[in-house]
């Protein structure tokens, strides 16, 4: 059994749900346990998660979950797992802050067992021991792991960017890397995220600049949008707002959330004086007062939406504001976000993009910044993770084309559901298993099965018509007149006496139909649907779900 | 009563649905009919059109439709504006080929009466004299359109841009433009599309160099996608085939219908036996062979999805292809795109996009033509016309800042709705609708209530549950047991007797009312339904939409 097994449960081929199970012998870790944002919103969910259940059968081996960062897309599935498998969870101090707050959500935070380490800890946890090496992103007290088994070690990077002079802590960890590089490491799990993008990632003070200048020229009030986990970008406006004696006043449930607990753990450094609420803003000039909102991807529930569109508690966008965009484009939100701008040019604003100005800048390690980190690691074995598909191709590419060493059988791209085995002969994928990922009811919180969806999809397209037969228990003949109700249905004209026709026609079937036929419950139900669904679909075209119900009196 | 309106339908402040009446005292003439691209896709709807109703007020004034070419988001709702204005059309000779289409799919071409225009032709349609101006865009046979009054003229570029070297046909003739502008022109409505980017839309002609390039050194086959409207790029495509001894197959219903007409009617020079079928493609060498397909937008039932996923009758992306997406992304369908390259890296392929290549231009003017074309007409309003509000907006701002004379008082933004009136002492918005714009039922194709989408949208989020109860007519009694059943509603535990419960919690509700409620049925129907409601979300915290019906024997 001397082989080590890498299990990725999501996040490889998709934006979203990270999560890596790594066995060794009959014990197995979980890296993070992120969610995911499906296109499946208009069905009642907004999130997704990895399929946990295919952990079962390691339920044994399981022993403990370890977070590389706060991030939705690493954390946000937390609770989900926890309820399943009960494991101690090891991450940072701001990492398990945000922790805290899901599993209080979930009302889970007294059952788990949460241990805060930081940076050069070393972890023993069976035969894993785990060092949590001090990464740079666009997050705060973050870690890339080191995972050492008896076999060799696996670096996970988690999400980084190699980041010489962040705003707030040390730049990436590279001397503690190097230091496994030296002794030898057997496989990396890489960050994929920006692999397409060439060069350097620019280092977070590399906004400072273009705020500067844009702070040094406003007259009107600055809105700035941003996430609200960037801490480092945070940083930067607070510091620039004090330079250019202005106040911030933070909207947005999220946004003040993080600040506080970012503030309270001594991780951002509010200068004297300059937070403000929303009262004393309203009080201050224009010229004096910055926003720090969120609704950077054109959210129609957040901050910024609700103060172009109407207000966001009184206040609204008005002729002279610099409204500033602090923040990429997430695909899928583009149609949001330029309607959010259409608003904001409605009212007079003006608008800075990341496109037109240096007022963003990525926490996912470029190119070069991948040589920089893989040839510092000198992995045997590079593992592209965490992207779509396209992002980890080009991943392996660029190591190959630029890296010495580096080829087709030592790069190796994997995907979820597969079982990566990697032991003294080599590594190989030895199972590949299609995980359906799990979603979550909005309303209920609850896991969704894809069964529910696909019948919200068939409700969705056609609508739906609820058909209710009476018929008489004993002579098995129609009472009364077949009820037909109507949700969503296009194309009826009911002037024209549809729902009068669609009555006679069913009854005109019922009186076709044998005794037997109507006695066969199940049966005569379906015929019925049919029949109407039929009916329906000559005389308008269309196709509702169609929900019969036989009562028997 | 000497002025002339201009009362925009759609294309303001989004993209499609460009439609615009003009009128001049009892007179209107409509330019163009185009189709949107709605988000509400998941509720059985993937066309939206214009409010047509609205013109219902001037059926009498109304008197032509003109085209000003054949793009979608302008013939697209054709059928729909013809079936409630019997119009006659006018549009040039390839316009009229996929107008004809379209109302041939509705039944509809021996009712409607097309008149063939060509440029430089002049029509007289009561008081408007109408020329047509030839316009180079992205299609061909395409116009901009003078529009002459008693008051002045008026300029509506249609989808434009300045390019001196087309692929097919003539560059953008400025000639007659420059002789309206020298007799002085009273508006122009431009195309608003590019008003973000800076500098000259670069030629159709531009793309040959990196379609020759990737020609000369692909060794497998050649996968082209682009759209089928787009001429002047299958014209390229066919020609660097030609030129690098590669047959071309044609695949996709609308690339197939397009390259016929175009060749029927000479516009499209396809070099000798260089078009095989997909038969005669299979029997060449990978290097003797291009496939220009439809799916640039990562539209999943197009031929390059299908390849890319499976097969396209028969044919999949193979080790060793080269693909060239040879089209923009239109916002909104990022995720598709980035799915489908996926699935082109998983077989091998090697993907040239446009960000990387020259392999596409836009079919619309940049600030630099949009320059040229204002400065040749010299319009005295310039009114920003098809496109996002941003857009329009920069479009004002870019016209303000670089050609003298413009200013907030002469360049007019506009929205859907309003009502902008010229007349001698100036021109001024002096009405303002908003006007809902109307969706097409994908499966009976008629219009659609937005009630019904409302209805299709809380099924959509919740799902459904049907609830029956049976009263005794006469004693007022719930007879037999409610009868309940569900669709897409999540969170149930039927394990657990949810059903039992449901039932038990209504009949308790009923004994729980006099008989003057229960004999009220509307009441009754309402308050039985507000009482499921809340047992459900109690219960299992779902808020689905209840359809209640009462049966009474």
């Amino acid at each position: 059994m001397n082989k080590i097994e890498i299990i990725p449960l999501g996040g490889i081929g998709e934006f979203g749900m990270n999560c890596m199970g790594i066995r060794y012998g009959d014990e197995m870790i979980v890296v993070d346990a992120g969610m995911g944002f499906p296109e499946e919103t208009p069905y009642g969910v907004d999130i997704s998660i990895p399929n946990f259940d295919f952990l079962e059968q390691y339920r044994s081996d399981l022993t403990a979950l370890i977070l590389t960062h706060g991030h939705e897309d690493h954390i946000g599935a937390l609770s989900y797992i926890l309820k399943k498998f009960n494991l101690p969870v090891y991450g940072s101090r701001f990492t398990l802050a945000l922790a805290e707050k899901r599993l209080d959500e979930h009302r889970m935070l007294d059952n788990v067992l949460l241990h805060r380490v930081e940076a050069n800890d070393v972890i023993e946890i069976g035969n894993f021991k785990i060092e949590f090496i001090h990464a740079s992103h666009s997050l705060i007290d973050c870690f890339s792991l080191a995972i050492t088994t008896p076999l060799g070690t696996i670096i996970h990077t988690g999400d980084y960017k190699i980041d010489d002079t962040p705003v707030i802590g040390k730049p990436y960890d590279l001397k503690t890397l190097a230091r496994y590089g030296d002794q030898g490491v057997l496989a990396l799990l890489g960050d994929s995220t920006n692999a397409t993008v060439e060069g350097r990632t620019p280092s977070e003070q590399a906004v400072i600049p273009a705020f500067e200048e844009i702070f040094s020229h406003a007259e009107g009030r600055i809105i700035v949008a941003t996430f609200s986990s960037s801490l480092h970008r945070l940083q930067v406006i607070f510091d620039v707002a004090d330079e250019y004696d202005r106040k911030v006043c933070v909207l947005g449930r999220s946004m003040q959330k993080n600040v506080e607990i970012a503030e309270e753990q001594g991780l951002l450094r509010i200068p004297r004086e300059t937070l403000v609420g929303l009262g004393e803003s309203r009080t201050l000039n224009d010229d004096e007062i910055v926003y720090l909102v969120t609704g950077s991807q054109g959210e129609p529930r957040a901050a910024l939406w609700n103060m172009a569109t109407s207000s966001y508690k009184g206040l609204g966008i008005q002729k002279g504001d610099t409204v500033i965009l602090s923040a990429r484009i997430i695909p899928g939100n583009e149609r949001n976000i330029s309607r959010l701008i259409g608003h904001l040019y409605k009212h007079g604003a003006n608008i800075i993009e990341e496109k037109r100005r240096l007022v963003h800048v990525s926490g996912h390690a470029s190119q070069e910044d991948i040589k920089i980190l893989t040839e510092t690691a000198r992995p045997k074995y590079l593992i592209p993770i965490h992207g779509e598909y396209r992002m980890l191709f080009r991943h392996k590419e660029y190591v190959k084309n630029h890296i010495p060493g580096y080829n087709d059988e030592n790069v190796i791209l994997i995907e979820n559901g597969d079982l990566l085995e990697i032991d003294e002969w080599g590594a190989r994928i030895v199972e590949s298993n299609n995980l359906e990922k799990s979603f979550i009811d909005e309303e209920s919180l609850a896991e969704i099965e894809y069964d529910v969806i696909r019948e919200r999809k068939k409700l969705a397209y056609g609508g739906a018509i609820s058909l209710v037969v009476t018929i008489d228990k004993q002579s098995k003949e129609i009472i009364g007149e077949p009820q037909i109700s109507y949700q969503g249905v296009a194309n009826i004209d009911f002037s024209n006496g549809f729902t009068g026709e669609a009555r006679q026609a069913i009854t005109d079937a019922i009186f076709a139909m044998k005794k037997e036929e109507i006695a066969d419950k199940k049966g005569f139900q379906e015929k019925l649907r049919v029949h109407l669904k039929r009916f329906v679909q000559k005389e308008i075209g269309t196709k509702p779900v169609i929900v019969t119900t036989i009562v028997e009196i």
